[in-house]
């Protein structure tokens, strides 16, 4: 009898041991040294409360939703006009950036988007992403059946564009013209960004060679540095060639909440096999009111608030804060003579480790001699050996610790 | 230049007009006859505010992410124990089925998870679908690219099981062997349901021939009917064959909230081309893991107090308004000597039409002459012509007068 036919890509996938391993170790430190004070730099979750403006605006929400004159049942799939259009105008319009309410899409989350804007394309479609990279980009790529085989931690179909202290974190334009390119800036894991006339370069490539750039840019608020661009559509040209994600996780500590949100001009246009122009806003449209039913009323609501004045003031407090935390922690590597990258655009610090030292062993050393957990940079490609990052998530008190505790460190 | 590769299955799914239609004509109507007192037993979302037991939770929930000792970051992939605790002893150990918490996963809505968990499985999988259909199901499966072709309103590659008045909406088991078949009972749109008996030759079906069940019972609290199952897993070897979908949509009022979960039984398990053993639930935790983050942990703590004391008493004496509602319009219909089916177990009526009387002429008379908003059967599939979906949704009060309005009508 014929079998049920599973998605065979699912089965070549691996398992990303990563984060269990670093658990793992965390907890086996912790069971022999129950007194030590161990302090993460490792996840990418912060920590600081929701802002007032945003519990408040939830608050209110939730009694809307418990009276029959102001309940709230299903919602646009697409998202609530009041959210998109405190986005087109505060994310966009604000910085002379032309995207109107109709190319927004409200979502449970940039992950999701992310994962879910595979959908749109062939299986056959040629991916590149930068390396080290965002696993999710990879993973979903290889379970779309676009990635090919994977051998010695590469999968055959995806063209790996390096991003080191070697080339100053910007990766080389592809080698071969692929479909599609995946690009995050202010990067994670490295904390680097794309100056405006580093970011032309790639949307002129795209223009060139008819790619389409999945941008993510989940850490634009994180941006200090004035020029560097917030969003890809500053550049011109780029709303013919570029998706863009967005996420209020980092931005206003959604991480528990769930919400981001997905651009996708309507001068993004392709054609299809029989040479008519297809809008790839419209598919995406399709896609969203077919598998998905938008998100709360309650956490769109608190994502306004964002936007109101008391909302931008309470978020930029916070993200000021992590950010004199990246700060803290640049100056400590700085003493203890380590070569750190990032930090000043984004919540991520890339540390370099000498020659011959590994992301490993350094996670070890950091474990077992300064009680602080970072992550392997090994975990996010074949670039990413011979770094570590650490986060600027943690408690201003448990970073001042964290840096103390650094500046007796010799590699 | 090479094309960027577009999934191609996505530009051949035709556009449904049949809720844009529907608005278009009540809309023309109303203008028309603004003095016009239009009532909707149209569209399925519910009317009832969320229960107190629920919004308290929230209001709570709200108060814990501004407080930096109670806040939430990313939550599990797979939604909090708390929640998946609460589903496996109130919705299964209730009932004398056996489902434990790491089987759950709670998402944003079963209509995500109705349409993603089809990433797990081949492009290649043959379908089947009962008919008058969710039109979900179907358009999730054109999408994948296991539809076939389209013409005269039918997927070539879709098997449709007809349930109408001449089986007693009892769909015939498929004629070819599927991989995948969508059961969804208590039925949308028919209102119909299946006895355990009549459920049992499904899975019997299933476990033959190597099918697996993809079970909707988003509607299953609507039951009033003893011995009707509510869960597929009341019957014996289901758990081997079957996915249920569940909702606290219609359940509890989140049509605006989103939550809903999705139960994949680790005996569900598979064989790969080389004959290895894969458990489907291993591998729905690797696609929710790499593509999904989490449901709010708000809307969780809501859904939680779905299952406490004051929880279920609200939520159940909701559920019971709306029954009357439908209790309320079968009598009316029967008064009106129209033939109704469903509304028993169901909130939804399936009203047949008299021979000749097409969907879209009783919408129409409906609509001018009563001023009632009905949802056109042919809309849900070929099997849908001849007859209209009613919904028990509407508040007790419009119910009523909807009902009085049935009585003087003549077809």
């Amino acid at each position: 009898m014929e079998q049920i036919k599973l998605n065979s890509n699912f089965l070549s996938i691996p398992e990303s041991y990563l984060f269990s391993e670093v658990a793992a170790k965390v907890a086996a430190y912790r069971k022999a040294y129950p007194e030590a004070t161990i302090i993460s730099l490792g996840i990418g979750d912060v920590t600081t409360p929701i802002a007032p403006a945003i519990t408040e605006a939830m608050h209110k929400a939730v009694d809307e939703m418990a009276d029959a004159s102001t309940f709230h049942g299903y919602g646009p799939e697409q998202g609530y006009l009041f959210l998109r259009e405190a986005i087109a105008r505060e994310d966009y319009e604000a910085r002379g950036v032309d995207i109107s309410p109709e190319e927004i899409f409200i979502s449970d989350g940039a992950k999701s988007d992310l994962g879910n804007i595979g959908d749109l394309f062939s299986a056959g479609c040629r991916v590149a992403v930068t390396d080290p990279v965002y696993p999710v980009y990879v993973d979903t790529t290889a379970m779309a059946g676009r990635a090919g085989r994977f051998s010695s931690g590469r999968w055959d179909r995806i063209e790996y564009l390096p991003a080191t202290a070697a080339n100053g974190f910007i990766p080389p334009l592809p080698s071969r013209q692929p479909d599609l390119i995946y690009l995050c800036y202010p990067n994670n894991p490295t904390g680097t960004v794309l100056s405006r006339d580093e970011l032309k370069v790639w949307v002129d490539f795209a223009r060139d060679n008819r790619c389409i750039i999945l941008f993510d840019s989940a850490y634009e608020a994180y941006i200090t540095t004035p020029g560097v661009p917030h969003s890809i559509y500053e550049i011109e040209g780029a709303r013919e060639v570029a998706i863009e994600f967005r996420s209020f996780s980092k931005r206003a500590g959604f991480t528990g909440l769930r919400c981001g949100y997905t651009v996708v001009p309507e001068a993004l246009k392709l054609m299809d096999a029989e040479g008519n122009t297809i809008s790839l806003r419209k598919l995406w449209l399709r896609r969203q009111t077919t598998k998905f039913n938008g998100a709360s009323y309650i956490i769109q609501r608190g994502a306004a608030a964002v936007y109101t004045p008391e909302g931008l003031r309470q978020t930029g407090e916070q993200i000021e804060a992590y950010m004199d935390n990246a700060h803290t922690l640049l100056e400590a590597c700085r003493r203890a003579d380590l070569e750190a990258f990032g930090g000043q655009d984004a919540p991520y610090l890339w540390v370099r480790l000498p020659d011959g030292v590994s992301s490993w062993e350094m996670f070890d050393r950091m474990l077992t001699e300064l009680n602080i957990v970072c992550t392997p940079g090994c975990g996010f490609g074949p670039a990413g050996e011979g770094y570590v990052r650490l986060t600027a998530f943690n408690t201003p008190e448990a970073t001042r610790e964290a840096a103390r505790r650094l500046l007796n460190f010799k590699i």
